[in-house]
């Protein structure tokens, strides 16, 4: 059985990996374009390859430190000697996934705009050909590490199942920092760039975006790759990741009195090694003619979406009927609830967002009286869209828990079903990152024509690519942050199995949290407040990186001399090392925070402090992702909308309005929003690991 | 002793009606100045006596209907028959505080004005004695109600202390209620007014703030009457009784065993009419010279509040002493903590709202790269304001539950000590509402001055009265959020006392509420929900009504003739008349939310979900209610500093960034805000009128 499962979940990975590489040698056998397109694509892949190596640099430092306290903690005994080891490999693929996938989207920008040149149908396959490289790397890559991991506990070192889980929910831990430094080192680039490019370039000397005569146009291409791609690359892989090993790890707990330990923590690596299949037989599917038209092209990829997830829904029904037996069948509503859920929230998301509906139209039209009323319209859109996220969350949590067998009394079996939901929304992420990625490739591809000077239909090409990849991102992102939503609550779970493990603590529960526990309760305002703090450290970083930007960009104008007049370049690397040396100073502290605190409410409230911690983090940071990134979201649409010719159009004073509004949803959407997916379940993944020291220690409970 | 108890609360009572009489009637003993201030003030005092009018006659169908829905709840049982009158005096008393706090105000405005030209000690002592008046009437009609019910159900219907303090909370639930109108419409009315006079007359016109040929001044003015008067007033009532209800029923509950059931009870009442007599003498002491310092200003008004509660820091210990016994006297230090607290979230308030401290003074700053960045950072600065008073509230709940005895087993001692520090925070409520209640007071005299053309000075001093109203009022915000906070943890309690007294919902304990439970957790989520969809909704309220006022203005500017060069009135009363109608037509949806939402998670997801929603709104709306205050306030002060010369002074683009700031701050800080404080009391409140229905009937738990 366990041979089988390994074996099982090995060929999915395999199929990924090796599906990305055929997909990474199609993008490849495309022409870069002319000399100029050459170039500019080869600084743009400099300047992402000297950031990331930097950034890893300083990774590897937070890193080392980690590794030694973990050792330190394994040494003496609070801790088993796998978990440093797992804690460095799950940082090392998350890494790993933002790095191919930044360097696939870098050599394909320059390829989709001379493919756009000739078509929109081939720009099409190959931005989406590089998204797909890195959909696939991230699932292929999470499987590898979970059989690696597994076939080392269970065949070399012959631990059962609970021990096994416990190990790899540390790898969880790795990924997780990984991915915040990514996401926040990479969004704070991305949004810096983008900020002072607009700011000066746009505002001040009055030259289009993505002029070459700009000195940041360079860096915003960069941070394009650098965030979105990098960052989102780690990101998706710490969820992937997560999502399974925690599905696992309440697997083990809920189904080892029945001695089906083993299958229950099967089921999500092998729905995971199903979902790759399906979501490889989705991506055929995607193919496009030659007519921009938005509806069109969101069919065409629409199609393969959909059809992974209707494969999938079909093909985790037997699977849970012969690996459970058929007396627990119902769990496969579970997994149904956790894919519809998913669905539905990307279409909230794209309700709110999507300027085809009245609430960012509305928000348009806020910008006839002036730049103050669309601000307060997108806050007030954002807050109120977290309305339906919450109910649908809500409703299939009740669901996958009620179906799956859990009671008040034991709802050890209701937990597994929650975790199951997350696994079924993220099941099919190979191919939905796809649909995802495939976005900044685009949108750099854009860059790039303009830059190179191609024809004005090259450029509506890319255009219209990248605008889809807007509504894409949407759907991305409802998945992103539902199925954060749900592995938060499987951690918070996985750790009160930990705690309730360990004899020093005590006669635990699931039942001992009462909310009325004044340390649940501190706990969770603490938690609560989190999200809150993070969201203001990033934005803040955000503002002062930018204005280094700003201060630089009006520095090379000034200075240089006929870089108005097109007689000399500026000097892009400046601005690249810029923002690579101000976002890599500004990632550190939001991190830090993210995996001290837990331990501190651990040490002073105890455990009860920190379960009431992550139910706190977990609600409010989901009402914050949602807010801020629909908000982001629907005042950069609000500004397409104009720019469309509605209200004035461009450069009206509607548009003006729409452009503050636009520039304060960057930083909302682009860093703080997905980092704080990110930063719950790092804070659940934190605390478990350093569960054993809390028990040992706390002033308080 | 229950006699004793009675006269003691009675007599408070009477004091402080009494000091608000011989303060109105000082008040009134000043004159109003000119003919054209007079009639300035008139339309003020009609406006707003109009406005009123129409809120009250709304709120009354409200009241009507649920006196019938609670009436029918009453036959059928499943309450006791006090109850639907309860509701109807709660919402009585509560209105009549905002009613007459209203009623002084309008009369003071142009009196203090006119004492201003005399010098700036009078102008002080006049707005002064006007917020006297509001906040002793708040605390002396909040006692009142509460030694009404008190001696009709003791001595006329012969009832125990756990039926009175139950019948008690229902007028709480009609206090907040109609706390809940009078805060949201008040607000909308007073923004609506303020951002459309703006937006119209400072920016498309040109003209000045609180310039007569703006067809909207006289709508601003009302508004801050309705608004921060009248809404403050009822905000504040519901707040006084909210605490001390709670606080008393907590107390039966934890002592009633011990046969101290009435002695627990009282104490919170005792020190309330204690406080009173503190903060009597406490307003003796505010007196100040003729410089405008803001230093000096500030200090004549401390010396007052701190003496009141350095008074009721030494009262407190006595009272526990003798009435709890000397084994209990450790509860003195709940007091204690929360009176500290209350301090010291105000001081928090203050660095992060005050332009003589840095966050502003940064905030003020990034109004040199424009707009965005001006948001970008309020917005952060909010965010990042949460955590202190966090912790600080944190640590008062934890000091105050331990000190008191409570126990992670037996936690009842604790619940009564939070409440206990909740009533400590309040108790000088009779002069740090005067402070606070002054504030608007002044703002309306310097228009009044403006309007009728009174010395450049008389604006000086008005101005520099209005400016400490700014700090004072950030003050009297730390206390409101913080007692909201710890008296809707004390609900939270007394709601669980409830389902503990009902056969029907079977064995529960303060401990039945594990955040693991799926119910308690969606509630969790819901609830933290709750708060960002209700300043949505208010936000949106703002933006809908004051579009309707820009509309009005401008309309006015094109249709009267000769009014931009002063030679016709404009038609001040269709822009009062039109604030209120959208106001009132706005505050009706937020209301019937914060009552149906309730009742319906109730019915749904069972007292499970119940508790669960009320710590997760409890939890979000603290943290939104301040970051959205502190943002509010920081942009008003940032732009308040540009005005004073630094970044280019008024006129520059910088301040004009900074004016974008503080219109998106003004439905923050005057709305939303404040708002929330009241919602998270009504949802508890609501809930325990409701338990009984909920207990009986509900889908899950």
């Amino acid at each position: 059985m366990e041979l089988y499962l390994v074996i099982a979940v090995f060929v999915g990975s395999l199929l990924a990996l090796g599906f990305a590489l055929i997909m990474a040698k199609r993008v490849l056998s495309f022409d870069e374009g002319t000399e100029k397109m050459k170039k500019i694509s080869a600084s743009i892949r400099s300047g992402a390859n000297a950031y990331l190596k930097r950034q890893y640099t300083i990774v590897a430092i937070f890193f080392a430190v980690l590794f030694v306290i973990l050792g330190v903690m394994s040494i003496v005994g609070l801790l088993t000697p796998f978990v440093p080891f797992a804690f460095i490999t799950g940082g090392f693929f998350s890494g790993l996934s933002g790095f191919i996938g930044m360097k696939i989207a870098t050599a394909a920008n320059a390829r989709t705009a001379n493919a756009c040149r000739t078509g929109l149908n081939k720009g099409l396959r190959v931005a989406f050909s590089a998204g797909s490289v890195m959909g696939f790397t991230v699932v292929g890559l999470g499987l590898l590490d979970i059989s690696i991991w597994f076939t080392l506990l269970k065949f070399v070192f012959n631990r059962d199942a609970a021990e096994i889980t416990s190990a790899m929910l540390t790898f969880g831990m790795g990924a997780s920092s990984m991915a915040l430094f990514a996401r926040v080192g990479g969004g704070i680039f991305t949004k810096a760039a983008d900020v002072g490019a607009d700011l000066v370039g746009k505002v001040e000397a009055g030259i289009p975006e993505d002029d070459p005569r700009n000195p940041a146009v360079i860096a915003d291409n960069v941070g394009d790759n650098v965030g979105d791609v990098a960052g989102m690359g780690a990101d998706l892989y710490e969820s992937y990741v997560g999502s399974v090993i925690s599905c696992s790890a309440l697997g083990v707990a809920a189904f080892n009195e029945q001695g089906m330990g083993f299958q229950a923590m099967a089921i999500p690596m092998i729905m995971a090694a199903l979902g790759i299949l399906c979501s490889i037989i989705g991506t055929f599917f995607v193919r496009t003619g030659e007519k921009t038209e938005q509806k069109l092209l969101l069919k065409a990829l629409s199609r393969g979406t959909n059809l992974a997830a209707i494969l999938i829904a079909i093909a985790a029904f037997p699977l849970i009927w012969f690996i459970l037996g058929k007396e627990n069948w119902m769990l496969y509503f579970a997994v149904l609830a956790g894919l519809i859920a998913g669905v539905l929230i990307g279409k909230a998301t794209e309700y709110f967002t999507s300027d085809t509906y009245k609430p960012t139209k509305n928000l348009a039209s806020k910008s006839e009286t002036g730049s103050a009323t669309i601000i307060i319209g997108g806050l007030g859109l954002g807050m109120l869209s977290t309305a339906i996220p919450i109910i649908i969350v809500g409703i299939a949590v009740l669901v996958a828990f009620f179906v799956s067998g859990g009671t008040l009394q034991a709802p050890q079996m209701g937990l597994y079903g929650i975790a199951l939901a997350a696994v079924g929304m993220l099941s099919t992420l190979g191919i939905t990152l796809a649909t995802d990625a495939y976005g900044p490739v685009a949108d750099n591809a854009g860059g790039i024509a303009e830059m190179s000077g191609l024809e004005p239909e090259v450029r509506e090409r890319t255009d219209a690519l990248d605008s889809l990849g807007n509504t894409t991102a949407a759907t991305g992102k409802g998945f992103a942050i539902g199925s954060a939503a749900l592995t938060a609550l499987a951690l918070i779970a996985s750790y009160i199995d930990k705690i309730k493990s360990m004899p020093a603590a005590g006669e635990i529960s699931y039942d001992s949290f009462s909310v009325m526990n004044p340390l649940v309760l501190i706990g969770l305002f603490i938690g609560a407040c989190l999200p809150f703090v993070f969201a203001a450290l990033t934005m803040d970083a955000v503002g002062r990186a930018a204005q280094s930007v700003v201060i630089e960009v009006r520095r090379q104008f000034k200075t240089i001399k006929g870089l108005m007049e097109g007689k000399a370049d500026p000097d892009y690397a400046k601005c690249v090392d810029m923002c690579s040396r101000s976002s890599l100073k500004e990632m550190i502290l939001p991190t830090i925070i993210a995996v001290v605190v837990p331990v501190i409410v651990g040490l002073v409230l105890g455990f009860y402090g920190v379960v009431g911690m992550l139910a706190g983090a977990t609600a409010s940071g989901f009402l914050m992702a949602i807010f801020m990134s629909n908000s982001g979201g629907a005042w950069d649409n609000a500004k397409k909308y104009i720019e469309a010719g509605h209200h004035g159009g461009k450069g009206s004073d509607q548009h003006k309005a729409a452009v503050v509004g636009d520039t304060v949803g960057d930083p909302f959407k682009d860093t703080s929003g997905p980092s704080i997916n990110i930063l719950i379940k790092l804070l659940s993944m934190v605390s478990i690991v350093f569960a054993a020291l809390v028990v040992q220690f706390h002033l308080l409970g």
